[in-house]
């Protein structure tokens, strides 16, 4: 595996693999690897001929008040999964690299934003454009894969390619789970042992939201999330949802597909989790059968 | 010449061209193309394999208040001077095409904007941006050719293509103007007899600033200049400006470059110009031999 620290080295490197011919799948991170990333690599190994991981903690995606400082890193350990997993190209830069300056232009999330995580974290997501806009133009990869448990990054990074024309191709990947059903998040070194083992109930809500769906509307369904999350975690929860996707708009009928959506804080970890679903809002029965009150 | 109406086609053709070793020249436009946009595409025959010339009018990047509506448009003359000109594509989407949704997400210009036109053109240089990021996608040009009579535009363009690594060159070509010295400009229909006699004035004022400027500050240059276009047009003058090139800030001594800029509204048509020269600033006398008062 090479590691390769300058842009212009990794564009360099690129032109001659697309020059032979080579297809690149792209697996943006920032780092502190888990599976969930490894599994990105093997699925990018499946689908292109190079594998190009990045490991950068992007400073614009972060808050003033949210954990850039203190983003856990480890590099020598990523390095070596990372190698494990069958990365070809390890793209390390640093923040000097990416941004020399205070930026002339950035790309601005303009839907897709006002739910979910976007709501609370302002400039987010204008952040994860800019700088997978930048990358893209660094790796120019062929396919590039993201983990479904930050959905609605997958969501703004569709809106992304559709609407500026990348020649991309995004692959949403499921969620890798622990065996007890936790989402895997470089964010869970920062759960307590307490916290820790009631954190499966996160996928549990999603699990039993799915079957409250069936018979209760979108806002009865997320009370019920809400009220089961408050009796198994001692977290605090910042939201439950069910929104259509990829558009993160209140569900209606005609939308394919919906998200059930949650984001509870321990703490010192915010933890989400999400499900995708098929739309079963226009399955539901008649008003007699509504949910039963909780 | 071949005509592309799809964006889809227009990738496809052009990984077509990359596969066989081809580079691409690109000369954006919005059309109604005059003898400027012929030698940026002259020039990009030059320096490219093939030439892409793209003609579309971006909603985007005009205000509610200007002249979208009645840009001037006349495609099949735009079609026969691009083909002499040795254009090999004609990129031609509609607007459908282009935008079908409200777009998720746009580009941001944070600098460079707020001085010349994009004081009073609010969201234009956005536009401009976003457009661009979308025909770069489209057309993955080696090498963009833009004129420098829209100097703003090519600061804004080189920022762009900077902070977002996009590997493309951009190639900022020198003003193309009348005999009298007048710049070309689509908008130069719209003067009148009278106006269009008195047009080339606005070089003159340029011509003249830069001696002005080598005895004179930027503040009294830039007088000089407004009372020179108020005594020789019945223009108004929006600005007349000496700035740092491209960063388009208040000139100091460390400035390598210098862009002198005006833009002057006529009865139907807004005329700008501008020279980019080296900084002569340093090498201004002493206190005495300040600039005459007026």
């Amino acid at each position: 595996m090479i590691i390769l620290n300058s842009i212009q080295d990794m564009q360099k490197y690129i032109l001659q693999e697309k020059t032979e011919g080579n297809s690149v799948g792209f697996v943006p991170t920032m780092g502190y690897l888990h599976e969930g990333h490894l599994s990105l690599m093997e699925r990018a190994k499946n689908e292109a001929d190079i594998v190009v991981v990045s490991i950068f903690v992007n400073p614009l995606q972060f808050g003033p008040n949210e954990d850039f400082d203190r983003y856990p890193r480890d590099f020598e350990r990523d390095k070596k999964l990372a190698e494990e997993a069958g990365a070809d190209v390890l793209f390390y830069p640093d923040t000097k690299e990416m941004y020399p300056d205070k930026p002339v232009v950035t790309v601005s999330v303009n839907r897709r934003t006002d739910a979910l995580c976007g709501k609370s974290r302002t400039g987010h997501f204008d952040g994860v454009a800019t700088v997978l806009t930048k990358l893209f133009h660094i790796v120019s990869p062929d396919k590039a894969f993201f983990g479904l448990k930050d959905a609605q990054q997958v969501a703004v990074v569709r809106g992304l390619v559709d609407d500026f024309n990348f020649p991309v191709e995004i692959i949403g990947c499921e969620t890798k789970r622990e065996s007890d059903g936790l989402a895997m998040s470089s964010r869970n070194v920062y759960l307590s042992e307490e916290e820790r083992k009631e954190a499966h109930h996160l996928y549990q809500s999603l699990q039993k939201a799915q079957s409250w769906l069936s018979n209760c509307d979108s806002g009865e369904t997320e009370e019920k999330m809400i009220k089961y999350l408050e009796e198994h975690t001692a977290g605090t929860v910042e939201y439950c949802k069910v929104l259509s996707y990829p558009e993160l708009l209140p569900p209606v009928k005609d939308d394919k597909k919906l998200i059930i959506a949650l984001s509870v804080r321990f703490s010192k970890a915010r933890l989400i989790d999400n499900v995708i679903i098929d739309n079963i809002l226009e399955k539901q029965g008649s008003e007699e059968e509504k949910c039963s009150v909780i």
